[in-house]
């Protein structure tokens, strides 16, 4: 009863979905880049979505909710180098007829499709093009890596992975590909992920699912603290694999539900590793807080604290600034037993600065993976998130790409 | 009835004050800099504070709310270089020192001394130097410009000013220094704003007017979003101006309150532009919100969004991220109503793209001062917040001055 990483494996490799993407010329930059694609099952799902808490919600977001409503889906439609944002009355009905021109290539009703738009915001869709495009989009069984391309912006790669475990003679899979911060236009850092199972799990289950895997892993990573009018995430399950229902208090529920985490955990990390100019992940793990939620506020605003991520950028082993993250969180600490350290080098104990070997605390710093944690001193709880360092090729690529 | 901007004034130009500061070297650094200084009245003060909300505070934090628990003082002892954060109680001891060695040069009780340390965290103040220097602090009545400097740490230039005003024949005077962001060692941006009157105030009535002003003021400002350990601003009134005291219900209180203002407002605004590596001064207005919070928090996102802030310094008229950072805040919006402009330039109207022109909204942001507002449609609230725009001077600063 174990979960297999399958690191090639994308939102196809569970079984019953078919994919495809085409460059539709919403991006208008030359070479030609893909930026429409479709995802779909061979049959009806049990879907759920997570979007963006903005109170500037795109088209897209709006139209996807109310298709959501009951939690049935059989594919999504999307598109990057244009966010179908502030668009009025006309973005709200270009997402619809993304949708019916989708759900014709699919064969299912319109009502069924999710729709996403990534990219700058203030400019209607060029319905023309998306009108040609849709019927030339070829699904097959290996779309998922185009598709993966086609959602990207100024992601620098792809991301998408699979994960897979075998039940009772079952081998179910769970595969996800996502987009990060960047933009094609200077605008939106985006969040997409999409994520499929060939489980079989009813409309209640799959809701839990998407919602338990988001909160420790999509949730807690952040490029640059500025949240998206369009960030969207799902999940859709088909049953394809064959088998009963996986229910909460079924024996491989969790399995499922560590094998969506899996899945959510690697595509949120890549996001965070991709961020805009950085060159670095930071992992912020927060112990001994007094509850869950001040755990997780702790350990977000450490790791997108631009002070912090200015000294991981500069391999600055200054731990001060990791205290003043913590201390503006909010999270009650007991500043007589707080505990930082950078990777293994512990550089402040009992609330007080200790002596510290500065060179290993700098060569913590220097890799790819920076991972800073403290101890509040406090309680039990601990949570873990995902930023980026902060470099001048931020300040760059949102500032030098002007309209 | 008017108040009076006396530009080059400080917190010595109301009557009754002095202020004298030295180099005590406390910052390392040749050459030798003014690290710390003193202010004192030649009386009790009514005085009241606010400090940084964090819940990791500085030992000077600490004890300066314990001194100021009766709302009186006498003065203020600060130093620059040494933030006496995560000192333990040594620090604590040092902290009440420092009040000690300053009561005794000014005559009066330790108890009533404001104690406030900015610079490296976790590291303990050079205490003997402090030792020797104090004494040497001589307090004269135009000592508010060398005061202004002494608390300096990577801020550009001193900031200070002082507004009068007349009421029944007696002229009072409200003065302030303040410091912003900025480090020594790499390390924190912490806020001062000392305050002075000579009007005659009761303890209520002086906390009142501190508190009514920075609301406005200081509390409306962000250079990057981190927030220090030491964040310290103090309004002290000696009475030195004679007359009655002014109460909210005297007709004078608008004029105080209005001069109060005035200098918090400048003082905060000069924070603002002078923030690390900013080129620019960016004032966010928001106006149509449902509620005073919702203008405020709406504001404040706004003037601190690292993709806004890119956009302004860039001069791209970028008002997507106006409209990323407004949802964001979650503000409530009417989505089709929505107004935004970029200086007099409207760049969205009723939630929609408007043709506008380019090189009109270029020109509003290439200025020194770059106002951004948004109306959400949806009440009568406003409210306005100060930031600065990010350069990648702001990344080498934090990044590059290793420890």
């Amino acid at each position: 009863m174990t979960i297999e990483i399958i690191p090639d494996g994308t939102v196809t490799s569970p079984r019953g979905y078919t994919a495809g993407a085409i460059s539709a010329g919403v991006k208008a930059q030359a070479p030609a880049r893909l930026d429409l694609g479709i995802l779909a099952s061979d049959r009806a799902c049990a879907a759920s979505a997570v979007f963006t808490q903005s109170t500037v919600q795109g088209a897209p977001v709006v139209v996807s909710r109310r298709h959501l409503a009951d939690r049935r889906a059989w594919g999504i439609v999307v598109n990057s180098g244009c966010a179908n944002v502030c668009t009025g009355d006309q973005g709200i009905d270009d997402a619809i007829e993304m949708a019916t021109l989708a759900a014709a290539k699919i064969g299912c009703d319109p009502h069924h499709l999710v729709v996403a738009s990534t990219g700058v915001i203030g400019v209607m869709l060029p319905m023309d093009r998306i009108r040609a495009a849709v019927p030339k989009i070829e699904l097959t069984a290996d779309g998922g890596e185009p598709l993966s391309r086609a959602i990207m912006t100024t992601d620098t790669r792809p991301k998408r992975i699979a994960a897979s475990f075998t039940y009772d003679g079952i081998r179910y899979t769970v595969g996800g590909i996502a987009k990060g911060s960047g933009m094609i236009h200077p605008d939106m850092a985006t969040l997409f992920g999409f994520l499929t199972t060939d489980a079989l799990v009813d409309t209640e289950a799959v809701d839990r699912l998407l919602r338990d895997a988001v909160r420790t892993t999509f949730n807690m990573i952040s490029v640059d603290n500025d949240t998206s009018t369009s960030d969207t995430v799902t999940l859709f399950a088909n049953g394809a694999a064959g088998g009963p229902a996986i229910t909460p208090d079924h024996e491989a529920w969790p399995l499922l539900l560590g094998a969506v985490t899996v899945v959510s955990r690697h595509l949120a990390r890549e996001i965070a590793r991709d961020g805009e100019g950085a060159s670095k992940l930071i992992e912020a793990t927060i112990t001994g807080a007094a509850n869950d939620d001040e755990a997780r506020i702790a350990a977000r605003t450490v790791s997108a604290s631009p002070l912090v991520k200015s000294a991981v950028y500069g391999n600055d082993p200054n731990w001060g600034r990791i205290m003043m993250a913590v201390g503006r969180s909010g999270a009650r600490v007991d500043l007589s037993r707080i505990r930082v350290a950078i990777g293994d080098v512990v550089v402040c104990a009992d609330g007080r600065p200790v002596e510290y070997d500065a060179a290993a605390s700098k060569a913590a710093l220097a890799g790819p993976d920076v991972v800073l944690s403290a101890d509040l001193g406090v309680g039990q709880a601990s949570a873990t998130a995902w930023g980026c360092d902060l470099t001048e090729q931020y300040v760059k690529i949102n500032a030098e790409y002007t309209t």
